[in-house]
Order: C-alpha cells, then structure tokens, then sequence
C-alpha cells in the first residue's frame, strides 16, 4: 500500500514536523495539512515546503483526510481527543498518535468510540524537542509501535504512512508496550535526570564531562513539561522498574563500601555479557 | 616544545595503541618503542607502522628514552612501577600513566623516588578496549589531567607528548581529580552498569532500546576489570558519590509513587537547566 494522500498533523513539534519533512523528501503524491495555533511555527514549515496547507480549524482539516495524526504531548493529545470526537466519528480518516504511553490513549480513544484509532509510538527522538529540532530522517530505521487497531483497513492506512516515513511498524499489546517502556526509556530518563541533578548539585559543569558522562546525562536536557506528563501516565509501571533498579545500585555500593570485589565484578560482567548481545 | 624523540609505551591497549597511532600521523621526528609481551599485538602495531619497535626487555627500551608511558591498568601500573623503580631512577626520562585513578599512583610513584614521574589521565576512552579498538583520533581536542609533577622539565616533556598527540593537558591536584572522577566518569560507570543489570534482570533486550537507552548503558559494555580495579582504587570518593545520587533518584521515586507532580518536575528542571549549559 503506498502513502496515504491526505495527510493531516496536529502539532508541529519535533515529532510533527519530522513527520511532515520525511513524507517530503520523495515524490509521493501526498498532501500535508498541519493543525496548529503556533503561528512562527506554521509559517517556518510552509516556507520549508515541509506542509501543503496550516488550518486552524479541525472542521476543515479533516473533512477531507485519509489519515490524521496527533503529533502533540500525552495530555493535550487526551484533551483534543476529547474536542475532536464528533468531527473524528464523522469522517472517514484514520486516527493515530506518537505518544510513549499507549494505555490512557487507546483507552481514552475506544470510550470516545474512535473505531478508526490505532495507537501509535516511534522509538526515537531523544532529548530535543520543538519544530527547530525537526529533521527528515529522525524516522529512518525507528520501529514505530502500532497499538490497539480494530479496523484493519486504519492499521494499514498508519503503517502504510510510518512506511514512507522511513520506519518500519510493530504490532504489540498496550499494556505490553507501556511496560517494556518504562523499562527501556522511562527509567533512563529518570536515571539520567537524576544524574544531572546530582552533578549539578555537587557544582560539577557539564564541560567536565568526558565521553561517557555526556552520553549518560544527554537525556536530562529533555522537556520537563512533556516527561512529567509521560511518567504520571506511566508511573504504575515506572515505579517498579526505578526500585528494581536502585536495588541494583545498592548492590553495587554495598559491594564497593565493603570492598567485595567479587559482588561488583558481578554486577559489571552481568550488564558486560548483556550489552555485548546488542553489539 | 616538540614532540619527545624517543617514547616508550608500556602496553598497546585502547590507550597506549592510540597514542602510538596518533603520534605517528604527523612527521614527527618521533621514536617510538613499545613493551609489551603479547606478540599478536605487537605484531599488528608493527605492521600497521604504530610503532618502530617493541621490546620485551625494560632496561633496553628505557635505556635511551626521552619519555616512558605506563598505559596499563591501575594494579598494573603499581606493579610496574615497583618492578621498575631502580631503572627508572637510573634513566633520564619522564615518566607518566594514563590511569583514571590518581593518587595511588602517585603517591606509590614518590614513595619510590621517581622524580621525574608526572601523573596523567587523558578523559576520554570509553566502553572498548584493547589494540583492535585504537585509533589515531581518540585523543584529539581530549583533556588530559596532568598530576602531581615536581620536575619542571618532565612535565614540559609530558605535555608536549599530549600536544603532539591531539590532546589539551589541565594541570590539577591528585585528590582534587580523583574526587572529581568519581562524580563524572566513575558514578556514570556505576550506574551504566546497574542498569545494564537491571534490564538484563528483567529479559529486556539491548535492540529493543532506542536511542536514549542505548546512551545509557552504552558504558555497560565496558572491561569488568579495568572497572572493579578503577573503582576499588577510588572507592572513598566513589561510594558518597553513588550515595548522593542514590538519595536523588530515591526523590523521584518517592513523587512517582505519590503522584506529586511538583517535585519530579523540579528533579526534571534542575537537571535540564544544568544539562543545557554544556549544549
């Protein structure tokens, strides 16, 4: 299935506008709108030839789309579900998300009767955000979790567009999802703005750091705003994965207040053997 | 100050392999000898034009060398330098390491008599190890620490070595670096580890990680030896670091639980704060 035609982004954020810059950069016959208030923003993507049309009203906007995608933060995405429910069971289009929490959306989306939502998360992006971040190829190779589809035709329609924009698509269970993410990205995040406010409070500048110390607090130069948001709507999984962790830790500094050797080169080779596997 | 004429590298690892490749990449008018007993190694160096010789003798390579570098491990390191000691106040060279720990060194170094010894760690590196992993660029624009010299002419020596090979050298105090180690390099190591542990633990595998997770335990896959000798060396500072962090992310995990978005917000904004001036 090619592209799909009509396109419509809500947000135009780093999330948003990759989407639109990715689905440029070949000739597919597909026509961008993007829905936003921001006007800067709206008028920097026109001129980069990133989107066809900005509307403002939803009305219009989505009249006509195959497809539209809530480019925007967990709780503004929730909040213009809300908004948007009688135009979205209206039209034809279908429905999709980028948020890193599938659970409270797909929920949200089937009380609100969406028949043509399909969750959706692509595992990228990293600590910047907003339009000025936003770049063609963030998308290339990322998987993009696709969640909770029960109109096969709308599962097509989003994986057909996460396909032209460089991705490639994979099915899983919500809660499944939300789980394996507060392992793999929501504990980083806390661990690495932990991190930086440690150092930050020891009075250590960032420009001491060598290599390895940038690549373990690159993470806490992310937006507060939007993690706050993702961990609250996670937190029931986060909270044990930041335990299991710190329990970790304290193996570690037991071991190395107690000088055995032993307990810590246990604990390094387990996570050596580990990482080796993802080289 | 030019390059030093004739060096001696003990050891072609990660560290001594990259300085001998980043010190034969100009026409310097530069020697240099290696010791070591692994043959593959030093067969390979000598092939790929690192090194104009390799050693396996230590009084014939010191005999007319301008500077000798300790590029071995810590323990390593202090047992050289007792090995070495009587020939080493009998040759004429500086003399330095590359440790990540520094007042072992040198106070083991001055209480052997070694005059001419001149501490030094070059910050950078990183989770590869070994000959295989050298490069000529590793320490290009990289700051070297350069400790407790009482000679002037052996530190000139030694920062020329530095300069020629791409590197800045930062004088600085013994205890004053080791502490700064454990907040910057030694707690991110720690911590990469721990949670390499934890995902381990938890059947999580490393290609499920984006690119946030892959940051963050990136140093996970670092030597287990190189690292329990590092951190064992440097445990006193190490273990309040780990501390400290420890009772941040206990605050993180505490707002998670209680849903106190206020706190895990500051947490979050401490750190971006901190983590952007270094952007």
């Amino acid at each position: 299935m090619s592209a799909p035609r009509n396109v419509v982004i809500v947000g135009l954020g780093l999330m948003g506008g990759s989407l639109a810059k990715a689905l440029k950069r070949y000739p597919h016959d597909t026509r961008i709108s993007a829905l936003t208030s921001e006007r800067a923003t709206a008028e920097q993507a026109l001129a980069d030839g990133a989107v066809d049309s900005v509307l403002d009203d939803a009305r219009d906007a989505f009249a006509s789309a195959d497809i539209i995608v809530y480019a925007t933060p967990v709780a503004t995405t929730l909040e213009l579900l809300d908004a948007h429910a009688p135009l979205l069971r209206a039209c034809r289009a279908a429905v999709t998300d980028v948020c890193s929490v599938k659970l409270p959306v797909v929920t949200r989306a089937r009380s609100l009767g969406l028949d043509r939502f399909v969750g959706g998360h692509p595992l990228c992006g990293g600590e910047r955000s907003g339009y000025a971040a936003a770049r063609a190829e963030l998308y290339d190779g990322a998987c993009v979790y696709l969640v909770g589809g029960e109109d096969p035709v709308a599962v097509e329609t989003v994986a057909a567009l996460w396909r032209a924009a460089g991705a490639d698509v994979e099915p899983i269970d919500a809660g499944l999802h939300d789980t394996r993410m507060a392992w793999i990205s929501h504990l980083p995040q806390v661990i690495a703005s932990a991190l930086g406010a440690t150092l930050s409070r020891e009075g250590v500048a960032p420009a001491q750091l060598g290599p390895g110390g940038r690549d373990m607090t690159r993470l806490a130069a992310s937006s507060p705003a939007l993690w706050v948001e993702i961990l609250r709507a996670n937190r029931h999984d986060v909270v044990p994965a930041v335990r299991a962790f710190a329990a970790e830790l304290h193996r570690c500094e037991e071991a190395l207040a107690a000088g055995d050797d032993e307990q810590l080169s246990d604990v390094l080779r387990r996570a050596r053997d580990w990482r080796m596997e993802g080289q």
